[in-house]
Order: structure tokens, then C-alpha cells, then sequence
């Protein structure tokens, strides 16, 4: 194997003439903005080591990337009572459909979906009061970053955009499945959706699911047996309906946001981010995906 | 670790009590004949090493597990090709669906839903002439037994309650997505799920999967490559509707089969296999699918 | 045939033992608390006529018939373009169902599911100013009865129990296929839905369908061609997925509500409504249902 | 109104323009080599005079029609049995769909999509030995036409195109739903729609309809119930997924065939028939819906 900074400069140059494939995110007007030739790449390995190239230190908004880290503090809490109210299952749907969640009696199929992230919000709400406080503080400790913040202009285009997650909010709670009000579970949605990292704050954040669990300081924040299933959740349900190109195309544990950012586990070795705006049919970063096939392919990196 | 032996004694032993849970497959009479307390388990090494204990040596249908050897010859002689016919994606609906076929316009959600492995088996009936015997060739050839054969009771049981396959083989037709008569289609897929091999022959027959493609002569039988994405195909797609469950709980690439049998890889280490007629609302065996959970809990040979 | 009275008094006999099948809707109380014996049966004259028996002068909650008047108020307005925003095709799937809604990428199949209503409802907003109000005032003017009105209790309930309503609303909303605010919109049709009127006010007001859109005073309310289309609406969309069961056994156009009421007509002949609380699987009155069934039967008054 | 003549003459100059909208269906190459400015028009009344305008001595394939003739006999011979094993609901998708049926576990929605057509000619086929052989001769009886024949090259070119309908009825019998062998089920219905008619014979054949049930013969071939109910399910299920469109603008109960003909009833009054070749996006005659529409606007024979 190539030198490691080698590898992701080599990559950066790779993706560059992708990075105008498919469409920057326009349904809120803060997103469209961002421009598509923006690419980073960042890799923290499990002893603290962090390789990073192109724009990999600007900031982006995480949004459903925040799910994995609800979800991981939900489990942190509350270890496995969330299962009963969300499953585990791919959803063979795009990202946003209701049909699934109306068929399985408003039990959605994975907590990476909008309906199943709402869900997960709505018990980190009642667990800590303040879900997107909750989740902007996790990723503060474990980035090491204390400027990581919510960017309140997202969050309010993400409300005035929101019908799509209000019906979809109204329908669980329509079958039971939401312990607070619609109002209050949207708002912290949206603002967890609306948090600003970069790559190199998101790799060092996501470094505990490489760590078998283990914090930034060095002591337990999830058992290795919650980590590895955070990880699986991750590969089976973590790109919305593209999850079985991306398992056969990256091999790795993965989960993407609308914003183009892409977090990438190897179980035992390290955490890999990737960001490119622009976002192919199935709502995953064209140039992202590109970067880590070749990253996979390049260290032999895979799960597989 | 404890020593491997111990280990699938100590399976053997757990999961007893589970035998009677869930039921044997009963659509076709000689299925329902197998008594549900059978239960065997093998771990062939990639050095060549085999463990086994209980009835890992008794031989039983392999069903839907064939679907992982005819994918593998496609793809020995093929390459890539077979995936313009068949998706890679988890189906999100049981595995004998309709639904799915005909919403995405005759193209299989993945190799592993009975609708992709008719298309699989078409394939390699073009490529062959003789879809079954090349099956059967190769798993002779991998386990180094001669006398695995497919059983003709099963073979023609399997085609006197067809209907559903037959259903699905004509849809597939009606899109244009067989190159030869359904007839050759089915009874080629009939005899393919009707091969009888015992835990032992099926653990060794897999190993290739589990050495990046290499053959038990030594030789290359895929691409590493090409290894690699059947392991990622079987993780997200290899048990049904139920591959978020096993993701989650096992944490290993796996196919299962409708006569209770179950082969999982360890990339890089060794091939598994299990055996417990009884199964779960899924089709996947209730006594193999404790038994993999047990498995990769006390060796610790997870890949996430 | 026998004299009309006769035939009245006759079917609410027959039906009283059918009272209690099925079981009264009760998802919120005030609905939940009407005893399941009441039954009432009016049928009024294209010539003014009219005759009763039961409980036909007791008002009742008449739910989901408000739908047939908000879409005539509609029609009279703005004769043709509401059916750009909305279907007239039966839906084939439960009464609340979000699944076609999304299929059909935001168009309700018809204006009778709530889905439908609620556009028609949100038209009606704009055309009026107050939607519920200005149904309120047709239902009173073509019944003559100044005293119909909204159960406030009721309407108040129905918000209170509104989740489901609610997601369709954002749905709609998320498609564009709203011209209003979703809570003023909601706060309408639930105003709409809690309105209270006996068999004699409702037969009476609908008599403009009987009567080829001619209203209560002698003018043309909606036109010849108008009111022969809803007539078509009703037959083929009014009892949720029952429409087909019930044009075979009744053979009218109708109307129901969970409310236990259904209006039918008989062209150029006479409206008919009929009141029993007890709702079968498909949300209509099993009393409802049969006396029509009857009627139909004793008086040789089909379409078909 | 005027002279009846004159209507029709009127419509055939008034649809002309619309015959070359739509396509031809070519699924089948005798199908597809028809003109698609062939248009014919004719008028059975009650009391057994007929008019006629344009082509509508020229015969042509009456395809799906066929389905109210097997409906029919199966109901003169049966009564009600027919109906535990298909249901009367409109399908809500489109006329091929095998979604609606699985969902329904093998009970089609109406005995006119192809699923509940093939039950029905399955049943006919049980009760007469000779399904196709038993349509005929109703229809050379009703029609005073002994030369109505089945078109052998159509029913061969049927059965070389025939996977969706083998699938359909692979999926019955997968439900036991069908009572023969699926060869011979197929071979009937292929026959069955390969019937060869003109609008004038077809007019003649389907009186009994508007004569409540009584035969050319001036005796009773189904009840006046019967005959009803078969109305109320071609209002409600005969023209696929446009039923609601139908009765919205015709008004009448109508059934449609590829072919291009359409049957529509005016109860107590005529039987109506037209042939346009040329169909459109659900599978209905273009100019031969725009003809009904005509019709009963010039006529005013709408049963709403």
C-alpha cells in the first residue's frame, strides 16, 4: 500500500472531474448554495493518526449523518428498549416514502430513515430533554472541537421546508409511536440535521464505532457489542435504498447526508469521511461514493 | 478463545433447545419429513482445517443456498455482466414477492429472491447448457466429494408445487428477462435447490469465499474482487427480508435455505456452516441462526 | 309497490336485529357514546314529499357526507378546474390510506377520501373565505332547517384525534397540492365533519342530486351535467373500498359517513338517507346498508 | 332529441378527427396491422330495432368484452357461487397488475381484470367442459349471427404472448384458485378473447343486460337481479382503471376490449356498441369513449 496522505491526494485528484455529476441539494435554499466542486477527504485512524486532503477542514452540514450519532446515544442510554419501536430491516424504499411505515403500523424499518430518525429523536428528547443539544455535545467531546454548532439558518429552512417529515412526525403519532408533541420532535430534528462540521471534526467524532465503542478519553461510551451493531445497522440501512450497491461497491459500514458528507467505518482501523455536494439519484455524494470505492480499493480496506 | 472444537460442541449443546421452534418446511412432502431435532455445524478453516459436531456430516437440501454457487459460476465466466439483469439491493419484502418484479419492470432486486435466481439459473444455462449439473460440478469439485447429487424426489416434488416459481418465471418472461423457455428455466432451478449435501461438504464448497476466490485446488476461481462482492451481496441480501436481523446479530455474510441450512463467511478466516430444519417467519432456521449469534459471540469473529 | 310509508316502517323492522353488528366508530368519545340501537330511515320526493320512520328526526354527526356538499359548493363556484388537483377513480385501497396519495405523486384519487376532501375542502377555503360556514349555510337553506349547525364538542374532538389527518395535510402540502395553511385547512374540515343534521334535514338537502342540481327554491343550483357527474362520484367513490359491494347490492349513488349516516339517490326520483351508528369493516353503517339494500329490493328503484 | 339515426351518423363525422389518437395495441401482430380509422357505432333497442353508422358491420376482436358473456353463463348456470372465489371492487391499478392480487391472497378484485377473468373462464370451463366453445354459442344465439366464430390465428398469436396471463394464472393456482390445469385454463381464455364480432352482432348479443336478463329468445337467461348486478359491476370495474372516468363522463355501465369495442347498457332501454381501434393510455377505445360521451349528452340517457 501507497503512503496514506498519498492515497487520499491521489483520490482527490480522482473524484475532481466527477464532482459536477448529479445535483447539489436544492429543497432548502442554504444547501444549494454550497458549490459542487468542493471535495474533502479525511481519514482518523484508531490510534489518533488524522490524514486529510482537499477541503477536508471546511465546514458542512451533517444532516442525516446526525441519525448515527441520536442513535448512538440513544443506545448509550437506554441500551436496547429502541428496537421495540424501530427495526433493523433495509428499507427496499427511497429515503422519504411513508408506504413502508403505513404497511408495518407506524414501526418504521431502520432508524437511518427520516420516519425511524424521528423516532430516535423523539426518546433522545425524553431521555436528555434537549436531543440536538445532546448530539451537538457528543460530537464536540469526541471531535475535540468546542466550535461545532447548529446553524440556526439551516434548521429554520429545514422548518420552512419540513411538510415531508411533519406528515410523516403526525403519521407515528397517529399509531402511538411518538412520546412527545409533533412540534417539539421536529424542531430538535431539524436542528440535529442542521449541524456544521468538517471532515476531519467528523472523522475524529465517528472514531468510537472503529474503537470497538471506545470514547475520545479512552473509556467506554458504547459496549464493542453495541458498536458492531450501530456498524451493521450502518451497512444494511446507512445510504438509504442504495445500501447494497455501496456494501458491493465500498465494503465498509457507511452513512451519508443530503449535504454530501459520507462517514465510513473499517471496524477496527479507522474512520474515513468523505464530502462532495453534489448527490446522485439516491441522495448519496456522487464524487463520495467514488472516493471511497478507490479508497477501499487502494488500502484493500474492506469488510469483505 | 476457548478451542474451536469446544466452541461447536458447546453450540451443539445450546441451542437443543431451540430445535422445536419455529416449523420444518412442509410445501414439498420430503422437506416435511426431516425431523427438527437434527442440527449440525462445521467451521472449515482457510488453512484446510474442519471442525464439526452434532450432524454435520448428514446430508440435507440445500435450497436457496445453490443461489450462492450458480451467482458464483455466472460470475467465473461472466464477470459483471448478470448485474444489467439483477439489482443488488435488499428487497424489503418477503422473498417469494411479486410486488417488487413488477414495480421495478422485471429487474430482481437482488440474486438471492427466488425472481433474480431464475434469472441467475438462465443465465448459466445459456452459459452451460446444463445450469444444475455445472452446480453440482462445482460443488463436488470445492468439497471434494464425488456422491454429492441432486435428489430427484425433491427435484420433482419441488416442480409439482411450482406454481409460484412458474408465476415468477413468466413475469420475468413477459419482460423480456429469460434467454431460454421457462420449462428449462424452472426445471433447472428445480434440480439446483434439490442438491442434498451435509455440513461438512457444503463448509468446504464455500471456502472459496472465504480466500478472496481461491479454489480448493489452489487456483483462482473468482477475482478477490469479485469474492469480496458476493460476501457484500450475501450480507445485505443473503436471508430474506431478515438481513438487518442477521447483520445486526450475527454479523457475517450468510445464505440460507429453505431446508435449514445456512453457510456464513469470515473473510480471510473460514467458511461456517449450520443445519436445524425448523425455521422462522423469515425462512431462515431458527436453531442456525442462534447458533451463528453464539458462534461469532465466543470467537469474537464478527466484521463489524 | 307497496305505499312508501309502509316500505319505511317495513325496513326498520327488518333491520333492528342488525343493529348491533359491527361496532360503533370510536375514535373520539363523543362519536363512541351514541347507542348503537338507534336507526333512522327518510326518503324525500323530487315533488317536495316526504316520509320517515325511526329515528329519522334525531340529528346525527353526519362526517363524511359533508364531502358531497363541499365538492357541489366547489363545483358551483368553479365549475371544472378542481379536478386538476384531484382524481375520480375508486381507490382500491382503506378509506385513509397515504399510499396512493404518494404513488400518485400528491393527487387524491378522489374527492371522497380524506386525502381528496381535504383539497376540496382547502379550495373551498379560498373560494369562500370559510369553508365549513358556507357548507353550514347550504345545508341550511336546502333543508330549510335554520338550526343546523357544528357540534363544537365534536369538531374539537376530531382535532384532538387528528394525527392521521394531519399527515395527509403536510403530504398534500409537501406536493403543493394546498393553497392554505394546513391548520387553517384542518381546522375547516374538521368543522365540516362535526356538523349535525336527522335523516328529514339531510334528505331534504340533498335533494339537488335528485333533482338534477335544481335547488330547495326552485333555481338551479348546479347544473344538469354537474349534478349527474357527482351522482357518478358517488356511485363509484362514495363508500370507501366497499364502492363496488355496494353498487352491486344497492345500486345507487351514496354517500356514508362514520357517523353511521348514508345519503343515496335516486335520479330524477329522490333522495334517500339512512342513520344507524354500527359501522362494518369498511367504516359503513351495517343497517345503513342493508335498509338501502332492501329499499331498493321493495320499491324495484335501481340505476342498473 | 334527435331521429336516432341522425345521432349516430353525427357522432361517427364527430369522432374522426380523435380516431388517430392513441395507439393501436400491438402487444399481438394480428392486433396491430388494424386501421386505426375504422370507427362503428350501432344501437339495439329493447324492443329489438337497431341502428347502426360507420363500420360497425365489420367485425373485430372483442377481446376483454368476452368477460361479461363467461360472467354471465357462469351466473346463469351457478347463480352466486362465483363470487367466493373473486370479489366486485374496483382495482385502483392498472389491468394487469399482479400486486392487487397478491396482496389479496389469490382473490382478484373483479372478474374483469384478467386475474378474475381467468377464475371465471376457469369456472365455466368446470361447469361446461368447453369455456370459449360455450361463449360462442351464447353469442351466435343472442346475436341471431351463426357465423360468430373465434379467430384462430389471434387465439394462437394470444398464447405465443401470453406469459403475463400464464403468470396470472401460475399465481391463482399457487392459491388454489384454480379448479383445472393452468394449460387448459390459459388455452380457453386465449380462445375466449380471440372472438370475432361487428357492433351490430355484439349490439343483438348483449340485450339481455338492458332487458333484465331476458334472452333474444324472449325468455329468461338471468334474473332481473342478475342482470343488475352484472350492470353495477361494469359500472364500477369495466373500463380497468378509468372506471371512475368513465362513469363520469358516459355515465353508463360500459365494458371495453383491447380490440378497441366497447359495450355500454342503458337499462330498460338499449345496448349500445362502438369499435375505435386506436386506444389510449388505460387500454380504452379513444373515439369510442368520446362517441359514448357524445351519446348520452345528445340523448340524455345518462343513468345518473
Amino acid at each position: 500500500m501507497e503512503d496514506l496522505q498519498e492515497v487520499l491526494e491521489g483520490i482527490v485528484e480522482h473524484v475532481a472531474p466527477l464532482c459536477r455529476d448529479g445535483a447539489v441539494a436544492s429543497y432548502i435554499p442554504s444547501l444549494g448554495e454550497i458549490s459542487p466542486e468542493k471535495f474533502g477527504i479525511c481519514v482518523a485512524m484508531a490510534d489518533g493518526e488524522v490524514y486529510g486532503a482537499g477541503d477536508w477542514q471546511e465546514p458542512f452540514s451533517i444532516q442525516s449523518i446526525s441519525k448515527v450519532f441520536s442513535l448512538a446515544l440513544v443506545m448509550s442510554y437506554d441500551y436496547d428498549s429502541i428496537w421495540q419501536r424501530v427495526s433493523r430491516e433495509p428499507s427496499g424504499t427511497p429515503f422519504n416514502s411513508m408506504i413502508q411505515l403505513e404497511a408495518d403500523q407506524g414501526i418504521p424499518r431502520n432508524p437511518f430513515i427520516n420516519a425511524g430518525a424521528l423516532v430516535v429523536t423523539d426518546r433522545l428528547l425524553s431521555l436528555t430533554g434537549d436531543a440536538a443539544g445532546s448530539i451537538r455535545g457528543l460530537l464536540r467531546l469526541e471531535s475535540g472541537n468546542p466550535a461545532v454548532d447548529i446553524d440556526a439558518v439551516v434548521a429554520a429552512s429545514e422548518a420552512d421546508h419540513g411538510h415531508r417529515n411533519a406528515s410523516m412526525a403526525h403519521l407515528l403519532a397517529s399509531y402511538g409511536n411518538l412520546e412527545n408533541p409533533v412540534d417539539e420532535v421536529l424542531a430538535a430534528y431539524f436542528n440535529q440535521c442542521a449541524i456544521e462540521m468538517c471532515c476531519e471534526d467528523l472523522a475524529r467524532a465517528s472514531l468510537f464505532l472503529a474503537r470497538h465503542g471506545v470514547a475520545a478519553g479512552g473509556t467506554p461510551f458504547l459496549s464493542p457489542n453495541q458498536s458492531k451493531r450501530i456498524n451493521a445497522v450502518m451497512l444494511t440501512c446507512g445510504t438509504y435504498d442504495a445500501a447494497g450497491e455501496f456494501a458491493y461497491h465500498v465494503g465498509l459500514p457507511g452513512k451519508s447526508g443530503v449535504g454530501g458528507g459520507i462517514v465510513a467505518i473499517v471496524p477496527g482501523r479507522c474512520a474515513i469521511t468523505v464530502w462532495g455536494p453534489s448527490l446522485g439519484p439516491n441522495g448519496n455524494s456522487v464524487a463520495g461514493i467514488a472516493a471511497l470505492d478507490e479508497f477501499t480499493t487502494r488500502t484493500g480496506w474492506s469488510i469483505f
